[in-house]
């Protein structure tokens, strides 16, 4: 039986299919809730302990009570401002070590995740946990890229690769080689809606997820799912690209069934290093 | 007197301004509206011919009746797709050359631009007939940048620098390190619209507006006026940037007189190319 599990639980649904895949495992978890981020939907995440981001000598003690030495670091944090993260004096110090003021996510990220094992935890992937939860290559459903598609597509990853060495977005679309929305601090969610009052006549876009160039894959991994789907078929969007092997697929059945049924394709994209 | 000057007028308030300084310096215009694009606030820009952008053949008729040589292409034209363009075959010819597949903004532009002036037109820039409206270097009002808003002008700059050489956006909104937003197709009013709610506590962000590297200077440079200040100041923000020399400010003592009764600062950046 693998060791009890420490879950720090940011944003999405992630968080809670680990749960779950760790209790049908057998596997003990303790949840740490990150106040305004985890439990989206509100109640349905167990939550062990709530912490806010900036209290990080209250969250190494509660880790190291619950006894727990693996740790995943799962679900989306967005950035705070310093003024929002009310940092303790263990937080301060950290940010005033790395120089926050100019820090994206996977900085801040990075950071944490040093710091929790210079406590002596170790830090895993989700994927590691969560087996058959990457990407696989090629397409998933039944529909595939046309050629203007994929020409969307290649223009995706080159916007996203020159975005991803700054740490600002993983995801954008393209509708007929138009960037309509690149994403930054909003998320995917309402970079897909507000995409929908942009598209033009004709073939519809096409949203590339990829993760950053060089990034640590035990965090913050591009995620989609079944309502990624029905987000983009709503938009108007005829596909979606994901990275394959970096980046997270949920419900991936669900998700493929959803695709079929409008008529979208999702896309396990191979992109050389 | 200078001759007759064409003005091929797309989004914003620069047509109107260039019609309006053109009439007080007593040379004469023919202004050719674009459906959809001009004259946004209806009624009040004197267009005399209005022409679809994909109606190329019609546009250089109409032009070469008014008898005009010089032409000014004067406001924003968001790249329609090819289904909204319906092209006549001048357009269509034009587009299989360049192959417009996956082409930005500038892309087209340039295109036209080549074409304009292979059919004998002279296309001149905005700033050259309509002098004073380069962004001058410096703050323009009372107030200027601390180091948090110089680490976040930094940090958009480099930001639009790397999206610049592909033809994307031209804005970026920073807030303390973070990026909040990055234009695409949506334009900066609807950026700052967005960023006004993904804005953090503490010290406000910043709208850093720059032109694309090698962009061609006689069209599509950033554009910011009192409007823009006016919105920046309802989302937020502390302050803007523009790229000195390289973007037009519309109405300056306007701009100057709102910012100041705002607390914001405008500042024209020296960017070492």
């Amino acid at each position: 039986m693998p060791p009890k599990l420490g879950i720090i639980a940011g944003g999405g649904d992630l968080p809670l299919r680990l749960v779950e895949a760790c209790r049908s495992a057998g596997r003990e978890v303790f949840v740490l809730g990150l106040e305004g981020h985890a439990d989206p939907e509100g109640g349905k995440l167990p939550v062990d302990r709530w912490s806010r981001l900036g209290a990080a000598g209250a969250m190494l003690d509660a880790l190291r009570e619950a006894g727990v030495r693996d740790i995943v670091l799962a679900g989306r944090v967005r950035r705070p401002s310093l003024a929002e993260l009310k940092p303790d004096w263990r937080a301060a110090r950290l940010f005033a070590r790395i120089g926050a003021r100019a820090l994206g996510d996977d900085g801040l990220l990075r950071a944490v995740t040093s710091e929790l094992e210079g406590e002596g935890f170790r830090v895993v992937a989700t994927q590691d946990v969560f087996r058959d939860l990457l990407t696989p290559a090629g397409n998933l459903g039944a529909f595939a890229p046309d050629a203007q598609a994929e020409v969307d597509i290649a223009r995706g990853v080159e916007v996203i690769r020159a975005l991803g060495h700054l740490d600002v977005g993983q995801a954008v679309i393209v509708q007929q080689g138009i960037v309509l929305g690149v994403e930054a601090i909003e998320g995917t969610d309402a970079l897909i809606d507000r995409c929908g009052s942009l598209r033009r006549e004709g073939p519809g876009g096409v949203l590339v997820k990829m993760s950053k160039p060089g990034q640590d894959t035990r965090f913050d991994l591009p995620t989609v799912g079944a309502v990624t789907v029905e987000r983009c078929a709503a938009a108007g969007l005829r596909g979606i690209a994901v990275e394959a092997g970096k980046s997270i697929m949920l419900d991936r059945e669900t998700m493929a069934g959803a695709a079929d049924a409008r008529g979208l394709f999702i896309v396990g994209l191979e992109v050389p290093q």
